[in-house]
């Protein structure tokens, strides 16, 4: 049966390329990365391998990036790690829209005795960037904010909010996981502080993720027990997961050319669907989003029954 | 070339048929278990197959095991879990001999004001139990100790370490990674509240891990941001990754049957090297020990030269 799989903001298949590159790791380079001997040194270049493709993709050094296991534990670990750092400031600012795992964290910092501004979006799933610039001062801890969403694949003003926190000396960070692979990044140049990405959406596998720490910015470890990861993450690196991201990373440079197409084929996607039934209306900015997300209501209609 | 990897308490060499068991969701089975369609049901499935599977290798309830990241993450979870549920108590009891994950998580708590309190082992590697006994009293928050110790492969009385917890009421964390699949497990009957394993030690894949936290235990979750695991640590499942452990969970209850043969092998290699090299002795209790390690001074030499 031909399947057509529309649901890759919730995961991607990886890329038959992908598990190429992390079967030999699962089978004849087994070896523990902090093993002396060959086994594992074997593994811990690749590793710096991965980190390197991984760098390329998001426009940072190698030194920047830190792997984990997955995009929940990485924001939990931007999140917390960077407030730990700083506890003079006590407000975090996040916007409405924000994935669970930046959501739920910040209502945790909030029992804990953060003050936690929530920025909305306006009915087009537009930031509201004046509301922001009005709350952000020296007393902030934390920005929190995504570079897309993953429901509407509205594009965030990324640019200005640097500008905003940066007017504040207040640390940034952004959830890239759903923008990653889909428009061009550059960590480095964008200005974020921390950045999280996570291998299973952009063809990877599943269990994954990376996080980009700004050279300069200290934060704390949440996962500790070991040198790994500079003493930001302890635990055994998962070396064919890591490998397979890295490779991600690599076929990503050359997926983000066939963005266009992808765009064209959304687009033609909703103008049927637009025009074919009726009572149907595209939900978000549709001139600034991600090529390959879309968002349509049906008037009437319950989305589970449309889903399944 | 032929080689004897002998580093086993490091990593093992993911089995084949734990390699095929994975390959299907890396590939066709790639759903997100979160996703209600038939690509998701179908990695939900497997989800809850190798919660079977480990449950049946250590001996408790599907109900009472968590996947996570790797034991690094599962043993940091479980003790900064346990310890902000019942924050009256001020004290933590721990070895001299533990893994990182648990000494470095123990001193960073000791940092933030928790008292924490080392138990020693002698000289043949066993816990001094008269002194556990003597520091374990009603203001004690937690007692974090191992099964097993990955140097020596000395195995710890957790029988009675778990009587002197429940005397008290304190929550007993044990971490199980270097005994489990090395000697029969039984999470239910020790009567432990806590314990971690992780797939890379018994032949599963690197970077997953399961905790076990026995039913009624309340605790707090490490990684927060959406309902996987009942809550207790958000993020995308690594489907592939547990897969591997249930397939790594079901072949060690057959290697169980094994381990004789390994003691064996284990005690003529130690037998060999005592009786031609000069200056040589097993460090460690030798009867009560896991059978796949050695642990062997030679004097005058240096361990990294002997090593390479």
């Amino acid at each position: 049966m031909d399947v057509v799989y529309l649901d890759n903001n919730a995961t991607t298949k990886p890329a038959a390329e992908v598990v190429a590159a992390m079967l030999p790791y699962l089978t004849e380079f087994y070896g523990n990365p902090s093993s002396v001997h060959r086994f594992g040194q074997r593994a811990r270049q690749a590793l710096d391998e991965a980190r390197g493709q991984v760098s390329t993709l998001v426009g940072c050094s190698e030194s920047e990036l830190m792997f984990g296991g997955g995009g929940t534990e990485l924001i939990n670990t931007a999140i917390r790690g960077i407030l730990t750092a700083r506890s003079p400031r006590k407000k975090i600012v996040t916007s409405s829209v924000e994935h669970s795992a930046t959501r739920e964290r910040c209502q945790q910092l909030g029992r804990e005795g953060f003050e936690v501004v929530v920025i909305d979006v306006d009915r087009d799933g537009v930031l509201d960037l004046d509301r922001l610039r009005s709350v952000v001062d020296d007393g902030v801890a934390l920005v929190s904010i995504m570079w897309a969403n993953n429901e509407t694949g509205v594009i965030f003003p990324v640019e200005q909010i640097v500008e905003i926190c940066k007017a504040h000396r207040v640390p940034f960070h952004c959830d890239a996981v759903q923008a990653v692979a889909k428009i061009p990044l550059n960590f480095n140049e964008a200005g974020v502080d921390l950045a999280t990405i996570a291998a299973h959406k952009f063809h990877g596998p599943k269990g994954v993720a990376a996080l980009y720490i700004r050279r300069g910015v200290r934060m704390r470890a949440l996962l500790i027990g070991g040198p790994q990861e500079r003493g930001r993450r302890g635990g055994t690196e998962n070396v064919p997961g890591i490998v397979g991201m890295g490779k991600a990373a690599e076929l990503a440079m050359s997926g983000l050319q066939q963005m266009p197409r992808v765009a064209a084929m959304r687009d033609r996607l909703e103008r049927e669907i637009l025009t074919r039934i009726s009572d149907t209306a595209v939900n978000g900015r549709t001139d600034q989003r991600i090529p390959n997300t879309t968002n349509i209501g049906f008037s009437r209609l319950e989305a589970e029954a449309i889903l399944l």
